[in-house]
């Protein structure tokens, strides 16, 4: 199965919509906020670059993305206030697979426009937004080209099933299960473990490239507290899926 | 009404969308595909950017916009040759209004890339392809990016209903029609004429902060040969809608 072609967060504003089951996620990114901010501080402050590249990595389709971005325009808007500078201008890209939502972000950006223009009697900043839709697991902007790259809650889905859970056969070896259980033989976890490491180095050889000098990088991905990999915290919510999933199964008449 | 927030061709790849019934703006422009190749040889030539960006303003998602990009990608590929040099990293601005379904348009360009990979033996060219959602009436892209700007059967379509065509009273005063008929009165063929006046020329400064110095602009869009504003050529077709839109609103019981 080609990951890059079907995997996505469900579109649209629905009542099962990404956009609309989100607030997970917003609490992680929220948590971090005053570290992302004071990295784009950080970065502005030394380079200071006359039009600045942000890029979200992974930016689905709901309010979350947009909301970091407005976050960082206007702290940057600050920084240059009290210089008493001219804000630089913005490129903003969103990127996701190409199966994303990009159309429900982009019915949304006149109105953030408009917010972003509110209060400001010296006009408002020059921010471009566009959607690059591609997987982060390679390139995907032109060369040096980034001041700052932010990824979240994105870059713990790996590019593909690891090939090593399966057997010669190519039947699974997770005994049926569609995460890390309890029950996974180690070989499992290795093989996870070896597809992360494989995808996020490809991640962090392709930013090097998009990457200009100076620029800074924020990821938020989930991670887990001890060494042991069949952690409650974040294997809680697979076991609920996973068993749906299998209840759904037992249902289907052959 | 706030045509930039509602303004869009039918999106999807069904029956009666745009991009199964484009066939007639592919034609338009194919029949300048000389002109259009001609010019993008001429800027690349004389500038030989590493980066080469290229606007398509007024995209849709149909297949005549990534087909036309694979036709000018082409032919600068074909100029490195000759010249023995790699060819340039392409940067690629897809634009349309908020609401055109970009959707239908990236969940394309997996196969557009693999396509461009075929047949290459020392590699495929760098290509970033973006979209940026936003009216042409204004400023789309950052300062002084752009070496080519193409569009194609967009720029006809004005960007609001021509204030002018009302009177005191706020009512039409083109005898209910929806375009410039024989029956107009002279004052409708004026207001058309000077809301294309002013939106073309936000047009043209727009671009002119946008495009790089010795960058190249190909507009296609609809005329007529005479001075004589109602036109059997383009007129045609309105008169077509017109008489359709009519024939709806007398069956509506109120």
């Amino acid at each position: 199965m080609d990951l890059e072609k079907v995997f996505h967060m469900k579109g649209g504003r629905g009542e099962t919509s990404y956009s609309e089951n989100s607030s997970l996620q917003k609490k992680a990114a929220d948590k971090v906020n005053h570290i992302t901010v004071e990295a784009i501080k950080e970065m502005f402050l030394e380079s200071k670059p006359m039009s600045l590249c942000i890029a979200d990595l992974g930016c689905s389709s709901g309010p979350n993305s947009l909301s970091n971005i407005k976050e960082l325009v206007n702290a940057i808007e600050r920084e240059s206030r009290k210089l008493f500078e001219r804000a630089p201008e913005f490129r903003v890209y969103l990127n996701d697979l190409p199966t994303n939502d990009f159309n429900t972000i982009f019915q949304a950006l006149p109105d953030l426009y408009r917010e972003l223009k509110k209060g400001r009697n010296h006009g408002s900043p020059s921010i471009y937004i566009a959607g690059y839709p591609g997987t982060f697991y390679g390139r995907l902007f032109p060369d040096k080209c980034l001041h700052f790259i932010y990824s979240s809650n994105s870059l713990h889905w790996l590019s593909r099933v690891p090939p090593g859970i399966y057997n010669e056969q190519g039947d699974s070896t997770n005994r049926k299960s569609i995460y890390i259980s309890e029950n996974s033989p180690p070989k499992v976890a290795q093989a996870y473990f070896e597809q992360f490491k494989q995808d996020f180095s490809l991640f962090l050889q392709s930013r090097s490239d998009e990457v200009v000098v100076g620029g800074r990088m924020v990821l938020i991905l989930l991670g887990r507290n001890g060494p042991n990999y069949v952690d409650r915290g974040t294997a809680f919510l697979w076991e609920i899926l996973y068993r749906s999933l299998a209840i759904l199964v037992s249902k289907v008449r052959c």
